[in-house]
């Protein structure tokens, strides 16, 4: 049985205001303005989508402030953020939040010095925790997943199925790690000596500061010595990269496939794109984003956007892309003068 | 004991025709051209390798109709399509296919609420499988593998060892899986609110439509609402990424380390090579193909070949590549025209 | 309680020369020398960071030979390779190397017919290993690890928690596999029939030779037929795509998000950087390196550094780089020209 809101209470639910349409309408679901059917609500979040709210099928929409489109027949919701405000309505419609159910499943094998308290942690079936692992209250560790020897978790983290979490990382509290990812696994250290390649021993660890949110598939190696630190509220997709001894500010956003080298430091609230490298050692400052594909090769100070390989400020960086497609045009000038040219010097014999 | 096939059997097997040498020859195995011994079939597949002819140790080869090169002492045989035809001599020499062992394995952990045959699903070791499941018959769940909750798995799907397929995702018939891939995760969205990122939920489901094949370490976000949705027949290399609420068509071709950005649509037989890069929001029309390491920055509705960053149709995009190696001679020419022009002004002075 | 050790106690350890400094003067813990406390050792490894040396609060410091810089109050301890000698002193204050407690535990799947003395093998909770498995002494399969059919392992390798070795895998003695990483998967081959991409049956193998180590989360995949090859001592990164039927000869390093497309062959002491991408059926030569992010679509058979895509080498490849910047000034150049030209064609009329 789907549940219904009229328009009216989900505006409250929301917090927006119905600017038209009947309060007492029906709503029986949530949907994107290009796939909404009959009776749903929708919201324009990016103004590039603003087209599809004279063709949508929806029937009620969220609108920030600044919208002003005539929208006969549509009910229509103002809120100070559509995209933000929808999450309400995702929450309401949406499926139930799976509930947290503490205790250790039977099949999951727990040591002994292990110190968490198993009325407060939800320990999945196969997950593995290692000697002397400490775990916050509210934490879960999913199906399958691996909390290796002297790692310490804080309150209510949540280990997808099948991470691994490697021996003496540290996890501050709300720390969410998705499925396959590997922390604290080790750095990629080699000595060259006659030839053969020595490991260099990786003897630090990881440590994830309070909110951060780890995507799947991803690794970030444990420290030489010290530390490899991620801040406080910073995000991470999947599949990316983070180096020994690598450290990353606070609220910084790491997209998919981005891989950053050993001991590179990164200010608060830097912004990678997808697929973007970065060599080892530098200083990235505060609030510097990188676009997509960037190959970041040099110390970058400066806040603001930077794209390209190598990584220059965004106009520059755009104009470096586009330079090449002028060549066949100054080829052709420079031939026509020389063209030019050589016949002015005859008249000139 | 190695089996033996002699060449008329082996023209047969592939279904093809002994173009020359003994119908009773014996042949004892598969090989590459390059690796191939004596007693030995191999096939000439990539024309690249027709030199490799000429020097190979095997004793049989498959060829296209189109060869017309001589082999003394060969058996040569005539196949429509070698590459292909050469998969049934594989098939005869390589090793046995794993039998389908029906059943589950005591220590996998299956919710009674799961609904499948237990005599027509293969459950192997520690895998996991949550409430509310649905698998079809034919199906098996490897070792370690992770089926969350209320997922659906049609028939004769494979999930590979430690694979993880999260809540409600829905897989067709025939759907592979292979290794610590996680199709299901939680898109990558974020609302910032006075320098926090508020996490937006992630409602939607993954779903993958008959025949797909997902490599390893691959990662597919669920859709915010709604679903990202991988079309019929497509074939996913190892290492991609397909964001929140991407689509493919049918058919599409997806090699390894590509990303795909969120909301991103692609038609039907959609190519990528790898490490491509592909932004958000963009429509990508039927049969276009992006060359290794391209960066999409736009939509692309013409079918054909394209390549670089930003990806540009495969001649300007390859002529992009190479304008730049021509300013060291533009630089030279517009050097001599300067000089010239300079002796021809003096001149009239 | 932190151990301690003299001057010239670690400069013995080490195997160095204590060139200044009380050799009684005690160090309690090592350290980089941005972080280093009073009372830590440290180490100049890369020169970048000399001027660190000046600052630091390390109470000792490894140099080389070649370091004369005046450190009043610090000992100094003179070595061949500091970063090389610096590891004894991690070795002596890191945490203890985990004991190899030889074993299966009661939670491990072993095939009964899995060939190895359980009192010479460490086998974690929840490893499957399946039949004909044979595993060398000293070995160490790790929690929720999976050996497939007929792998063979050699003496004292390591496979990481949640690794995955596919059937009929071949590892050499002291290769170390780290977690989520998947040996011997299917590679991606396909024949495209009528609209239907039919797979190739992937037959062959991996053969991993003597002290190769792979990082987490990489993939290499198993030859169509035949092996992929990776060659003795050489060492992967994580988030690594090794295709079918590649190879890599002995001493390699294959650095982070690195992709290498199927049957490509690398010689020895091949060097890539990370996210480089290597085009199918190439033929790269011994002591080749390419740099990061670099797209190598040739052969490539002579030794050196390369850069770029298309790659180059290096000095024409970072030229390439920069050519586009040099197109502001040419086109000013071509203006000024087509300016004076004019003016002295007029004069001539």
């Amino acid at each position: 049985m789907t549940p219904t809101i009229s328009h009216q209470a989900l505006a409250d639910l929301v917090g927006g205001q119905l600017l038209q349409g009947d309060p007492n309408g029906a709503i029986s679901g949530i949907n994107s303005l290009a796939e909404a059917q009959e009776g749903e609500v929708s919201f324009l979040g990016n103004p590039k989508y603003a087209p599809l709210t004279q063709t949508t099928k929806a029937t009620a929409i969220l609108v920030a402030p600044d919208f002003k489109d005539d929208l006969p027949g549509k009910a229509l919701i103002q809120v100070a953020n559509p995209t933000l405000a929808f999450d309400q309505a995702v929450k309401y419609f949406g499926p139930p939040e799976r509930p947290f159910v503490p205790g250790v499943h039977p099949t999951a094998v727990v040591a002994g010095s292990a110190q968490f308290d198993r009325n407060k942690v939800q320990v999945g079936p196969h997950a593995v925790i290692e000697e002397d692992v400490v775990i916050g209250d509210g934490s879960t560790i999913h199906a399958g997943a691996f909390i290796g020897l002297g790692a310490r978790l804080g309150q209510s983290c949540i280990i997808h199925s099948n991470a691994v979490i490697k021996e003496r990382s540290v996890l501050g509290n709300r720390v969410v790690i998705h499925s396959c990812s590997v922390i604290g696994t080790d750095g990629f250290g080699y000595q060259t000596v006659d030839g053969r390649h020595l490991k260099i021993d990786q003897v630090g660890i990881v440590q994830i500061d309070d909110d951060v949110e780890v995507g799947s598939c991803t690794t970030i190696d444990r420290a030489r010595f010290g530390k490899t630190h991620v801040g406080a509220g910073t995000k991470i997709d999947n599949l990316v990269q983070l180096g020994h001894n690598v450290s990353t500010g606070r609220g910084c956003i790491i997209v998919s496939q981005t891989g950053i080298s050993g001991s590179t430091q990164l200010g608060d609230y830097v912004v990678m794109g997808g697929q973007v490298g970065v060599a080892g050692h530098l200083k990235i400052g505060n609030q510097v984003t990188f676009l997509a594909k960037s190959g970041v090769t040099k110390d970058t100070p400066a806040a603001g956007a930077y794209t390209g390989y190598p990584a220059r400020p965004l106009i520059e960086g755009r104009r470096m892309l586009m330079y090449p497609s002028r060549v066949p045009e100054l080829t052709r000038r420079i031939q026509d003068l020389e063209k030019k040219l050589a016949e002015l010097a005859e008249k000139l014999v």
